[in-house]
């Protein structure tokens, strides 16, 4: 089924064209005219692979998941335990500007996830497997003795996905008081918690 | 000057009226005539005491702030140090209906924020006043000996705003994780981990 291919492999392509214009901009500004341009496509020629903006938000967010999961499976390695879910987190945190960029289009996303059932159920399902993957660091941290805490892993990653979503907001807004120092130094604090 | 008092009358009014009608269906989905009729005004009176739908973003997120603040005050009377911190940090957080539609509100507000330089600062005003209410409360525990930790007060409060507004955008969009009763739990353990 090439010609299956052929179109997910576009629209990847249309979206690694266009999710900085909608991060620089904000999704308001920019027009299906302005994307297409933006992508080298002609007027109108996006619409055979996106019906409108809010399906190109979509797509947005789920490269910005993705590109997050490629970066951690490298930059994690052979690790487990906590340094793997340390690693996992910093990956997840704006420390540079493409992740600041990610950061500006999760928050236009999350805007219209709000209103929009198919949205938050994408986010939710991104958010689960996060959970789950912090999760099973956790138990492995259990495991070798890295980690003597009396709370619930639940609650720990409740903990940690509740800073990590507040960093996308501050790190955006509140820049002179989210760098990435600070940011890592709360990540420090929180898991130097779990230590015995 | 009673016609700028009473024009600033009509504006709270207003915003009363209908932040929640924001909050429940969406600014994209509502027009300047929904909002004047959820009102009771006529289609274009809105105009004289608003511009536009942002400037009315603007003043309901203002009013969420502003209500939160209320909300604190009262629920904080005489109390100081890490009590008073546990207060204030119980009435930013979503535990309620209200306070899930503000959230609502909050996190429209941050997607305009993002592209838009008056409220990015109104926003940034907004946390800092929370951020100087904190460390206040947190030299005011270290002085009466409730908190031991060497983390910097600064730091603690990084850590309580990432968590609190991450917790705006977990419990609009991933409430069965982020149950009143988990949102406690974290909190909880946040500040347990000041105590001596």
């Amino acid at each position: 089924m090439p010609k299956i291919v052929d179109h997910d492999a576009r629209r990847r392509e249309i979206i690694e064209a266009v999710w900085a214009l909608i991060a620089r901009r904000g999704l308001d500004a920019v027009t299906m005219r302005d994307l297409a341009a933006e992508a080298g496509y002609a007027n109108g020629a996006l619409a055979g692979y996106f019906r409108n903006k809010d399906e190109i938000l979509l797509a947005a967010f789920q490269h910005a998941f993705e590109s997050t999961n490629v970066r951690a499976r490298e930059s994690i390695g052979d690790a487990t335990g906590l340094p793997a879910l340390r690693l996992l987190c910093l990956e997840i945190m704006p420390l540079d500007e493409a992740r600041l960029m990610e950061a500006r289009v999760v928050i236009a996303f999350w805007d219209r996830a709000v209103h929009d059932e198919r949205m938050a159920e994408v986010h939710e399902n991104a958010m689960a497997a996060w959970r789950a993957q912090m999760c099973g660091c956790l138990r492995q941290a259990r495991r070798h003795g890295d980690i003597v805490t009396g709370t619930p892993d639940d609650e720990v990653v409740d903990t940690l996905l509740a800073a990590l979503m507040g960093f996308q907001i501050n790190a955006v807004l509140l820049p002179h008081t989210t760098t990435p120092r600070r940011q890592e130094a709360v990540l420090h604090g929180l898991l130097g918690s779990l230590r015995p």
